[in-house]
C-alpha cells in the first residue's frame, strides 16, 4: 500500500475540522452581555497561552540543541516538529472552544437542547480532529519523506516533542484551572455564600478560562502525545516484529512500520463518521447520542483492523492485539464510571460518610480511589498478556495503538464537557433564563461522566504506550535483560516508584500555593469594594486571571524539569539497567497513583452533586459542607496531579529512549 | 564459636525483662479511682487479646496443616513456634504496659518526672526485651537443635509464623485503636466540646485500650517479625555468602548462618545496657535520656560488629554492610522527624494552610507525606548499593540485621509512648492535679516524636528485610533472572504495586466503618442519658469497648487473607517469574505508600498540636477545626494502614519463600 495515503487521510480529517470550525464561527454569539463575558474568557485564555508559549520556546530551543549535539540533527528537527504540532493542536482546539462556549449558550436559549448539543459537541470535535489529524499528518509526512532506517532512528524525537509540550501544557493548565476553581469556590461559595459562576465573584472569569486551558488545551496535548507515542513505539518495534513473526505471518519491516499508521488512519476516518453521527433530540439523553458515535467508530476500526491484519501482515493475530487494546480501553472507562458515578455504591457511600463530617468524607473517598485501581490494573494485565501472546512486544504497542485509534472521537467527547461547562457559566453570568441554564446543566452533567471515562481511557492508554516505549528503550539500549535480582535495578525501581509521588507533591503544593494567593485576592476585593457583593461595584476579573496565569507558569517549571532531568541523571549516573528499573517503577506506581487520584477526585465531585440533589440534607447541610471539602481536595487530584502523571511516565520513557545511545556510551558513571 | 551462646544471651535478656516487670508490679498503683480506671483498660485490652487469639488459632491450625502437607512437617512445627512466640511477646508486653500506665501516673503524682519516666520507659523496655529475647531464643534453639541443612530449609516457617501473627495483630490493633480514637474525638471533642480523655466520653476507655492493643501489642509484633525476618533471610543466604566470598574472607556456611545470630545477640546485650542507662532528671528533657540509651546501644553494636566481622568471617566488609544498615535506619528516623515535627517547615506549612480550611489542610498534608518519601528512598537506595558492593546479597540481609540489631532498645523507646499516653488519660479521668497531667503531657509529647522515628525505622527495616527475603525467594525458587522485559513479570509488577493500594483501601474503610459505629454509639449514649455530659450519669464504657473489639476482629480477616492468598494465587496461576515481579511491585509501591501515610499522619497530628500551642488562633479557632480534620484523616494513615503495609510486603515475600517449592513444581497453571 502506498504510504502517501496516510498524510492524505490526515488532511481529510483536518479539512473536516476546518469545516466544523467555520460552521461554529458562523453561529450567532448571543447578546452583548454574553459577548462581553465570552470575550473576557477568550482574552484570558489566549493571554495564558501566549505567555505559556514563551516558556515553551525556551524548552524547545534547549532540547533542540541538546538532541542535535548529543544524538543527531534529524531527531532534533523532528523534535521541533512534534512540539510545534502539539502546540498547534492546542491552539486550534482552544480557539474553537472559546467560540463554541458562548454559541452553545446562545443555541440553548434560541433553539434548545439538540442545537446546543450540536454546537458544544462540534467544538470538541474540532479539537479531536486536530489532535488526531495533526499527529497523523506529522508522522505520515515523516514516513513518506524519510527512508525507513532514518524514520525508526529519529521518529522518537517527534514523540519527545509532543510529550514535552504535553507535560508543560497539562501541568500548567492543571494548576491554572484548579487555583482558580478552588479560590472561586472557597471564598465565593463557602464564605460569601454566592452561587457558582456568579458574576460578583472576582475569580469567576479565571475559573472559566481554566476550563479551557486545563480541560481543553491540556487534555488535548495529553492525548496528542499518547496518540503519537503509541504509533511511534509500534514503528520502532517493527524490526522486532519482523524478527518474531507469528505463525503464518509474512511481511517486511516497512509494512510492519506502516501498519500502525494505517490503523490510525482508519481510526481517524472512523472518528469523522462517528462525529457526524452524533445528533441530539429534544427529550433524548445526550449521553446516548455521544455513546452512539463512540460505538460506531469503534466498530468501524474493529472491522477494518481484521481486514488489514489479514491482508497486510498475513495473520489475524495482530488484529487481536489491537482489538484487545480497544476493548480494555472501553472497559476501563466503564469501571471508572462505576466508581465515580452517583448511580453506584461508591459515591453513595462517600455521601453517607459526609454525615459524620469532612474527615470521614476524605477517608472514604481515598479508600474508593484506592479500591478503584484493582480492576483497571487487572484489565491492563490481561491486555498485556493477550497482546503479547498474540503478537509479542510489537503486539503491546499495537494494543496501545488500538486503544488510541479513535482518539479523534475520544477527544471530541472529552472536550465537549468543558465547552458545556463554560456555556453554563456564561448563561449564569449573563443572567439568561432558568431553562437555558437547565439545558447547559444537563449537557454539563453528561460531560462530567464522559470526562471521567476519558480520564480512565487516558490512563489505560498511557500505561500501554509507556510499556511499549519501554520495550523500544530496551531494544535501543541493547538491554537483553533488566533483572530484578540486580540491586541496581531494584534501586532504580525504588527511585522510579518515588518519582510520581514527588511529582504529585509538587503539583499539589503548586495548586495549594496558587489557590492560596487566589483566595487572598478574592477576599481582598470583597473587603476593598463592599459593593461587589451587593452588585453595585464591578469586581476586577483581570487581577484574578493574572494571578492564575503567573502562578501556573511559575509552578509548572519544576515538575517539568523533573520529568526531563530524572531519567537523564539516572541513566548517566547509574547506567541503563538502573534506568530500566526506574522506568518500570515509575510506570507501576504512576499508573496506580493516577487511577487513584482521578477516581477519588471524580467520586468526591459526584458525591457533592449527589447531596446537592437533595439527599443527606441537600445543599447547605453539614453533610454538603463536608462533601464540598472532599470535592476541593479532589480538584487537584483529578485535574492536575492525576492526569499529569500519565504524561510524566510517558515523557520519562521517551526521554530515555531518545537519549539511550548516550547512556549506552557514557552511562553508569558512578559505578 | 559455640552456638549455645545464642539462647543463653536470649535468656539473659528475658531475665532482665522479668526483673523489670516485677519491679513495675511492685510499684504502687495509686488511689481507688485510678485502680478502677486502669482496671477497665486492662480488662478491655485482655478481652480483645483473648478474642483475637481465638481467630489467630484458626489461622495457625490451617497454615500448620497446609505447610505440613505442602512443604514438610518440620517447617510446619517451626511455623507454630514462630506464631506462638509472637503472640507471647505481645501478651507479656501488654501485660506490663497495662500495669505500667497507672503506675506512671502515680509516680508522676508521688515523686515527679524522673520516677514517672523510669516507670513508663521500663514498661516499654519489658516489651522490647521480650520481642528481641523471644525472637532470639526461638531462632537460637532452632539453630542448636537442628542440623544446618534443616535449619536453612525450614527456618522460613518460623518467620512465616511471626509474620502472619504480626499482620493480624497490626491490622486488628490498628483498626481497634483508630475506631475508638476517631469516635471519641469526633463526638466528644468536636461535637460535645469536652476535652480529651474526659471520663464523660463513653469511648474514652476504648480509646485508651486502643493505645495498648494497637501501639504496644501491634507495634511489638511488627518489629518481632522484622527482627526474625532479617535474621532468617541472612541465614537462608548463608550458602550464597559462601559461594560469593569477598576478597580475604574465609568462613564456612555454618559460620555465615551463625554470624547474624551473634550480631543479634550482641544487639540484645547492647539494648539491655542502653535500657539500664536511661534515667530522667527533674528538669532534663526526657528525649535526651532516651536518645542517650539509643546511642549507647548503637555504639556497642558497631564496635562488636567490627570485631566479629574480622575475627569470624575474616573481612571487615561484612561489618560495613551492617553499619550501613544501622546508619540508614537512624538517618531515616531523623528525616521522619524533620517532616513530622512542629519544629520544622512542613508542619508549620500545614498549620498555615489550615487558615483557609480543612481542604487546604488535607492537600498540603498529602503533599508533605508524598514529599517525605524522597530522602528515605534515596537512603534505602544508598544502603542497598553499599551493602551489596561490600558483601553481595548476603550484605543486604546483614544491613537489615544491623538496622534491627538494637530492636530491644527501639521497641522500648517506642512502647514508652503509649504507656505515657495512657498514664495521661488515667490522670485526666481520675482528676489528678494539674501538675501531674503536665508531667505526663511532657512524657507523651516526647513519645509522639519517638513514635514517628520508630515508624520511619520500621519502614526502612521492612524494605531491607523484604528485599533480603526476596533474594532468598529467588534463590529457593531457582530463578536466575526476573526480567522486566518479560511481560509476565510486568503484569506481576502491576498487580504487586496495586496490592498495597487495595490493602490500604480495605483497612481505611474498616476504620471508617468501625468509627462510624462508634460515633453512632456515643451519640446514642449522649441522647439516651443526658446526665452523662452533666456528670450525673455514668457512660457505658463496655459497650464502646465491645464495638471496637468486634469491628476490629471482623475487619482484620479480609486484609489478612489477602496478604496470604495473593502470592499463592499468583504463584500458582502465573508462575514464579510473575510472582517475583509481584513481590517487587508490592515492595516498591508499598514502601512509598507506607512512608507517605505515616509521615502525612504524623505531620497532621503535630500541625494540630502546633496550633493548639497558640498560633493561627489556637484552640477552638477555625484553623484548629481544620487541623482536627487533618489529624482525623491522618489517624488511620499513621496507625492502621501505613504500618500494616510494612507487614504486608514482608508477609507476602515470606509466604512466597515458604511455598516456593510448590510454585516451582506446579506454578504457572494458566500459561
Amino acid at each position: 500500500m502506498n504510504s502517501i495515503i496516510i498524510p492524505v487521510v490526515a488532511l481529510v480529517g483536518l479539512a473536516v475540522a476546518f469545516f466544523l470550525a467555520s460552521w461554529i464561527s458562523k453561529a450567532p454569539a448571543g447578546n452583548d452581555r454574553m459577548k462581553e463575558i465570552s470575550g473576557y474568557i477568550r482574552e484570558g485564555a489566549f493571554a495564558f497561552l501566549k505567555r505559556e508559549y514563551r516558556v515553551m520556546i525556551i524548552v524547545i530551543v534547549v532540547l533542540f540543541v541538546l538532541i542535535g549535539f548529543a544524538i543527531n540533527w534529524t531527531s532534533a528537527v523532528l523534535y521541533v516538529c512534534g512540539a510545534l504540532l502539539s502546540v498547534l493542536a492546542g491552539f486550534f482546539g482552544m480557539n474553537v472552544a472559546t467560540k463554541g462556549n458562548v454559541r452553545t449558550a446562545n443555541a440553548a436559549m434560541e433553539s434548545g437542547m439538540p442545537k446546543a448539543l450540536k454546537v458544544a459537541f462540534r467544538s470538541g470535535a474540532v479539537m479531536g480532529l486536530c489532535v488526531a489529524g495533526l499527529g497523523l499528518l506529522g508522522l505520515g509526512v515523516i514516513f513518506v519523506a524519510l527512508d525507513l532506517a532514518t524514520v525508526t532512528e529519529c521518529v522518537t524525537g517527534f514523540s519527545l516533542g509532543a510529550s514535552s509540550m504535553a507535560l508543560f501544557g497539562r501541568v500548567g493548565g492543571g494548576i491554572y484551572t484548579k487555583a482558580a476553581d478552588v479560590g472561586a469556590d472557597l471564598v465565593g461559595k463557602v464564605e460569601a455564600g454566592i452561587p457558582e459562576d456568579d458574576p460578583r465573584n472576582p475569580a469567576v472569569i479565571a475559573d472559566n478560562v481554566g476550563d479551557n486551558v486545563g480541560d481543553v488545551a491540556g487534555m488535548g496535548s495529553d492525548l496528542f502525545e499518547s496518540y503519537v507515542g503509541s504509533i511511534v513505539s509500534a514503528i520502532t518495534l517493527a524490526a522486532v516484529a519482523v524478527a518474531a513473526k507469528v505463525d503464518g505471518a509474512s511481511f517486511d519491516e516497512t509494512t510492519a512500520a506502516l501498519f500502525p499508521l494505517l490503523i490510525a488512519a482508519v481510526g481517524l476516518i472512523a472518528s469523522v463518521i462517528g462525529i457526524l453521527c452524533v445528533r441530539g433530540t429534544d427529550n433524548g439523553d445526550p449521553a446516548k447520542a455521544l455513546n452512539l458515535g463512540t460505538y460506531i467508530s469503534g466498530v468501524i476500526v474493529i472491522i477494518a483492523t481484521l481486514i488489514l491484519s489479514k491482508t497486510m501482515l498475513g495473520s489475524m493475530n495482530y488484529a487481536w492485539a489491537i482489538i484487545a487494546g480497544l476493548i480494555v480501553g472501553i472497559l476501563i472507562g466503564s469501571i471508572t464510571e462505576y466508581y465515580t458515578s452517583e448511580k453506584f455504591g461508591s459515591v453513595k457511600k462517600i455521601a453517607e460518610q459526609s454525615e459524620t463530617g469532612s474527615a470521614t468524607t476524605i477517608i472514604s473517598g481515598l479508600a474508593v480511589g484506592m479500591n478503584s485501581t484493582v480492576f483497571p490494573i487487572l484489565l491492563i494485565g490481561v491486555g498485556i498478556i493477550v497482546a503479547y501472546k498474540f503478537a509479542g512486544l510489537y503486539g503491546i504497542a499495537l494494543a496501545a495503538v488500538g486503544m488510541l485509534s479513535t482518539t479523534g472521537m475520544t477527544v471530541a467527547v472529552d472536550a465537549y464537557g468543558p465547552v458545556s461547562d463554560n456555556a453554563g457559566g456564561i448563561a449564569e453570568m449573563s443572567e439568561l433564563p432558568e431553562d437555558v441554564r437547565n439545558i447547559t446543566d444537563t449537557l454539563d452533567a453528561v460531560g462530567n461522566t464522559t470526562a471521567a471515562i476519558g480520564k480512565g481511557f487516558a490512563i489505560g492508554s498511557a500505561a500501554l504506550t509507556a510499556l511499549a516505549l519501554f520495550a523500544s528503550f530496551a531494544t535501543t539500549a541493547k538491554l537483553k535483560n533488566i533483572s530484578l535480582l540486580d540491586p541496581m535495578v531494584i534501586v532504580g525501581l525504588f527511585i522510579g516508584a518515588m518519582l510520581p509521588f514527588l511529582f504529585s507533591a509538587m503539583t499539589m503544593s503548586s495548586v495549594g500555593k496558587a489557590a492560596f494567593s487566589m483566595i487572598e485576592e478574592v477576599r481582598d476585593q470583597f473587603k476593598e469594594k463592599p459593593g461587589i457583593l451587593k452588585g453595585t461595584e464591578k469586581p476586577d476579573y483581570a487581577r484574578c486571571v493574572s494571578i492564575s496565569t503567573s502562578a501556573a507558569l511559575k509552578e509548572m517549571i519544576a515538575p517539568g524539569l523533573l520529568a526531563i532531568i530524572a531519567p537523564i541523571l539516572i541513566g548517566l549516573l547509574l547506567g541503563t539497567e538502573a534506568l530500566g528499573g526506574m522506568l518500570a517503577g515509575a510506570l507501576a506506581s504512576g499508573v496506580l497513583l493516577a487511577i487513584m487520584m482521578a477516581n477519588a477526585g471524580g467520586a468526591w465531585d459526584n458525591a457533592k452533586k449527589y447531596i446537592e440533589g437533595g439527599v443527606h440534607g441537600g445543599k447547605g447541610s453539614e453533610a454538603h459542607k463536608a462533601a464540598v471539602v472532599g470535592d476541593t481536595v479532589g480538584d487537584p487530584f483529578k485535574d492536575t496531579s492525576g492526569p499529569s502523571i500519565n504524561i510524566l511516565i510517558k515523557l520519562m520513557t521517551i526521554v530515555s529512549l531518545v537519549f539511550a545511545p548516550i547512556f549506552v556510551k557514557f552511562g553508569g558513571i558512578l559505578f
